[in-house]
């Protein structure tokens, strides 16, 4: 496995394999991996000749006062995890490379970035859409994977893709969780034990709107109430947002549930903040 | 001359030009060809295989009130001149292709996008970005060139194929002139003919800077009053404005010109905006 720091040879390695006939896969990363990401290089390799993971935390999807200082590191390990997940190469630029000084062009979703995460974290989107699409052009890759964890992410960049004419395909790898539900990220290593005893109550509550919507509920504000009447039970929980939207636009439904449903939720547990979904509805999906 | 109008055949056609090992250049024009954009064409016939002019009337670049509905076309002429200066491809796509329902992501570039035109033309350079992203990544051409006469949209092209990693090398043409001097514009025949005979004002306000500046002056104060005092002796002329600035980043200077140095100005005759500059100090150039 090739360890990439320099731009200048990430483009060496990509300009090589696409001399050789490959297809090139991305699967971009901010690192301390897990087996959520390991998924993501697994679902990718049968799409892919070369597969390269990127490892960069990146600033410009960080607020003022978030994370960005005590985002948890480990690049020795995430190196070996991605060696045995089959990566080809792991890119790991610095930010200096990704944003030399005088660099200013963003790239700016539309609406759809306005609401959920993205109401609560001004320009996370932007910043998450801008070094998406500079790893694209960096590793001209052919197909790249995200996680559906991180859902408003995956359907903003699949607009991005559509809407500026990329030619790349957007997989999606299912939400990988620990036994207990939680649904694993790397951040779940900021909560202390009784906090981590009690977060695998997102997945609980999701699971209880689901099997209402089983039995053919479809009023949103019923699913929601579901969802924070179950959530309401973990004393350390604090309700961030609990949205159930049009899963492709990700509008909330203004009215009776119409079509392929996402309820997307975000929990406080102290400072750290988790997130988690469930797609309802896919059974019907047309497209 | 391929003359290609859907998203597929251009995407067809460059497959097929990449298979067979050729270089592309792309020249992105709204229509209206005159001998401007022919220089265009034919610079980059030397640095491609594959010659693709695309013309496009982008509403996206168009502010309210301005002049997209005006806005000159002449599709039979524009081709017959596309295919005489010698392009292998023109790329003719509908607004609903380029921009289909539900398409929100734009380039939103720093602050150089903020002053000259852009401080007048809100979102302009968003729009020029976006249309001029997305046809890179529709042509996934190597090299492609602009006008300089668009001095601010060069920079910040460059810019952004800079901050975006972009694999494409822009070339830039020199403006072409009418015998009078005035700049080649597709706007240019809007003017009514007193417009037209006072037009080449803006080029003898230049000149006259111009030959300040190699008398030694170097205070943007009254390289900007020479050109000021100029334009006033054209009855017709209303100044939008008039900026002394640095090529690089243009920020106008605070102070002495440090560098190259850009005079660019807008002028409106009547409802027709023109805009020309001049570089000063290339011979100094170092990068």
């Amino acid at each position: 496995m090739r360890i990439l720091r320099r731009i200048d040879e990430v483009r060496q390695f990509v300009s090589q394999a696409h001399q050789a006939g490959h297809r090139v896969g991305l699967v971009p990363t901010m690192g301390y991996l897990h087996a959520g990401h390991l998924s993501l290089i697994h679902r990718i390799r049968t799409h892919a000749d070369s597969v390269i993971a990127t490892i960069f935390v990146n600033p410009t999807q960080f607020g003022p006062g978030e994370d960005l200082d005590a985002y948890p590191r480990d690049e020795e390990g995430d190196l070996e995890k991605a060696r045995a997940a089959g990566c080809d190469a792991v890119f790991l630029p610095t930010v200096d490379a990704m944003y030399p000084r005088g660099s200013e062009t963003r790239i700016r979703p539309g609406p759809m970035a306005n609401q959920l995460c993205g109401g609560r974290r001004p320009g996370h989107f932007e910043g998450v859409c801008t070094v998406v699409l500079k790893l694209f052009h960096l590793t001209r890759c052919d197909v790249a994977c995200f996680g559906e964890k991180d859902f408003q992410q995956l359907a903003i960049i699949r607009r991005m893709v559509k809407d500026l004419d990329l030619s790349v395909d957007v997989l999606s790898g299912p939400i990988v969780r620990e036994d207990d539900g939680l649904a694993m990220s790397s951040r779940n290593v900021y909560l202390d034990a009784p906090e981590r005893a009690q977060a695998p109550i997102l997945r609980r509550a999701l699971l209880k709107a689901e099997a209402l919507w089983s039995d053919g509920e479809r009023d949103p504000n019923v699913l929601g109430q579901c969802v924070r009447t179950c959530l309401s039970e973990a004393s350390l929980a604090k309700i961030d947002y609990i949205e159930v939207c049009d899963a492709n636009s990700l509008h909330p439904w203004d009215g009776e549930c119409a079509g392929v449903t996402v309820i997307a939720i975000a929990v406080f547990f102290g400072h750290t903040r988790l997130i988690d979904n469930c797609e309802l509805g896919t059974e019907s999906r047309t497209s």
